[in-house]
């Protein structure tokens, strides 16, 4: 049943050294780097350069390779990587959620067409086994819910925002700083890294393949300390959770910021941790918590991921072989919508308006409104923050429906 | 692939009527229960009389039924059941901890010898698929701790012992009363519960079979408001927690109440919940939350179990044919010691002691104490409360050589 593995690893940054040393010192696995492809040979490294090539042909035309770990930032060079190894006839174990998020049905159909394992654990949560326990265990309650922290630079931003007095970019260099947070932070801080990983986590949780761009998705720069306050007075944190939910027969899915109250395990989840919940009709809700990012954390995710391939483990993608629901995105939620400038909020079209505050320095209103409507606000330039509430997501049809017969009788 | 199943299932009590309903509700699942076995027929049950039988020939000598599902109390009927079915080449799901943790180098080996699927996920746990992941997913991650809330009956007490100003008994009976405990609670709040799912979470993380009764155990029976305000002023709270580590190489384990704090992710698991702890030498902490009891959770669980019976899944229980580790008894550890009798403490040997408090209700005192005399207290009618802290275990041949060598020099 095992396969001796060669691995042919591309990309030797924080999580490739961390695969490194962890296969080395840990001795529990008889697989072995037979050669590492890296973009820059002139960067210090701290193993021997007998172990690295620029070319990636090395890798890929080596017969004896039989596993590539690709580990590298570029989506596209990862992209044609990967789809080279799977017409190799080479497992590919990957953490690259930009690619899988992008790619989804293709290289899922690719790697089946090629009879190769295709696994990336370590994309989503880092540490956390949450896609293996999606397809191995959770395919049976039906899954209502999956929700979560997926991305630990926004977490430790966020937690550091409630825990000092200091402003948003004051955090962020901070962060930067210790490492918690890239240099060009945005996939992180817009939360197109979130919407990636929601992708992945809809795919195998749901058996729904939706393009990441078309989920709805709120970052955290807008944040004021005014909902910070807001939050504060009310017993409530702000996450940014990557968020989908069965509405009826369909899925809906999005990536806000959000008040989380005592009750929800998320709550307690602070600075780079990452956390899943997974709400099922009879199991109710399981939380999956554990370090997100780091060198040691991700690096034995993908260890995990290659000791599978080793045991020949593929994803079976069942659910999205067997199901047939919908991504939907004609939904409303409950938001809080705040503003420096009071008047910019005249502007913005709520179903129903629970609460509305105007202050000298900040304004808000609480209420339901549409995805299309926070789209709008998405893409404006105004300075209008959106914290969404945990409230269940209402199917935007049977709310129009709704509505029509109001306005009838 | 896929084997379709027609289940025998014995006992209908609360898993057993929520495995039923979930079977029937969910739809997900082409598995039927073919006839189900009961010991009082006189009682009024929620469905046709028909369904039923007193005879447990009927279900292990039909050869059309291919799975067992064992969900009844008594421990040593359920032993005599699963070997049967065994031997007639029949798979068994069983949530039934005591007869697992007795028996387990027995079941295993029978079930390997007649090649069918021997799977248990809601025997630890309910809902948490803790044993899948320390299966399938942490073999390679040296996992250095397991430990966690598995009894959900005294996390529930210990949680409104905090909360409320009420006496264990009043606690107890309350918990009797809203059916979050037995009528005869010992097993519970005695720490057994704990001390089986203890025995299989040490053989699933580190391979290692112990004899439950060799786990030194304390409940929680013991407990008084004075170490409940002890806890308090220094931000702790307890929790019963089920304890593996690995020290040196060997495996130490215990059941005792713990003092944990506010970075502990148990510190937030109240009420009726449980959660489990992985700490691996470089995926570091990892929760897993989730209801450990209920018709439904549990339901659930066994529910996966039937699924994964399905695709044919068996436990490979791969650590225990790898690992050479021994289960090694000779520990000390750091102990918070209490009682109203303050003479008592001084028949108490510690290895040394760090805080000694005499009151005049209460005295304490707070050092490492050896396993042996902690089994002594243990084994004592005294009114003695221990509480441990999270300091990792010593391994006592090497304080002893310690020992020694202090006094030689």
């Amino acid at each position: 049943m095992r396969e001796n593995l060669k691995i042919g690893l591309f990309g030797f940054g924080c999580v490739g050294g961390g695969l490194y040393e962890i296969l080395n010192k840990s001795n529990l696995l008889d697989a072995s780097i037979k050669k590492i492809c890296i973009k820059d040979p002139s960067k210090d490294r701290s193993i021997d350069s007998s172990n690295f090539t620029t070319n990636k042909a090395d890798l890929l035309e080596d017969d004896e390779i039989n596993l590539i770990v690709e580990l590298i930032d570029d989506a596209d060079a990862a992209y044609e990587i990967v789809v080279e190894a799977f017409k190799k006839g080479k497992n590919v174990v990957s953490a690259n959620k930009k690619l899988i998020a992008n790619h989804f049905a293709e290289l899922k159909e690719l790697s089946e067409e090629y009879g190769v394992s295709f696994i990336y654990e370590a994309a989503v949560c880092g540490s956390i086994p949450i896609l293996r326990n999606l397809e191995e265990y959770y395919n049976n309650d039906a899954i209502s819910a999956v929700y979560g922290i997926c991305n630990g630079t926004t977490n430790y931003i966020l937690t550091r925002l409630v825990n000092e007095n200091k402003s948003f970019d004051e955090v962020l260099k901070n962060a930067q700083e210790l490492g918690f947070a890239e240099s060009d932070p945005t996939l992180d801080i817009e939360g197109f890294d979130s919407q990636f990983k929601l992708q992945i986590l809809i795919a195998h949780a749901f058996g729904v393949i939706v393009k990441p761009e078309d989920i709805l998705r709120f970052g955290i720069t807008k944040i004021q300390e005014s909902d910070i306050k807001f939050a504060k007075e009310k017993g409530l944190r702000i996450r940014l959770l990557s968020r989908a939910e069965k509405v009826d027969d369909t899925i809906t899915g999005l990536v806000a910021p959000h008040f989380v109250d005592e009750e929800d395990a998320t709550y307690g989840v602070n600075n780079e941790f990452n956390a899943v919940t997974v709400k099922g009709l009879f199991a109710d809700k399981q939380l999956f918590q554990g370090k997100g990012a780091g060198s040691y954390p991700t690096g034995s995710a993908v260890l995990s991921d290659v000791s599978a391939v080793r045991y020949n483990y593929k994803y079976e993608w069942r659910k999205i072989k067997e199901n047939s629901l919908n991504f939907n995105n004609d939904f409303a939620v409950k938001a809080y919508i705040s503003t420096t400038e009071f008047l910019a909020l005249d502007g913005i079209e709520f179903l129903s308006v629970e609460e509305s505050f105007i202050g000298l320095d900040n304004s808000y209103k609480v209420g339901l409104i549409t995805r299309e409507e926070l789209l709008r606000i998405a893409e404006s330039k105004a300075n209008v923050s959106v914290v969404l509430f945990q409230d269940p997501i209402h199917d935007g049809t049977a709310l129009n429906q709704k509505l029509i017969n109001i306005q009838k009788n």
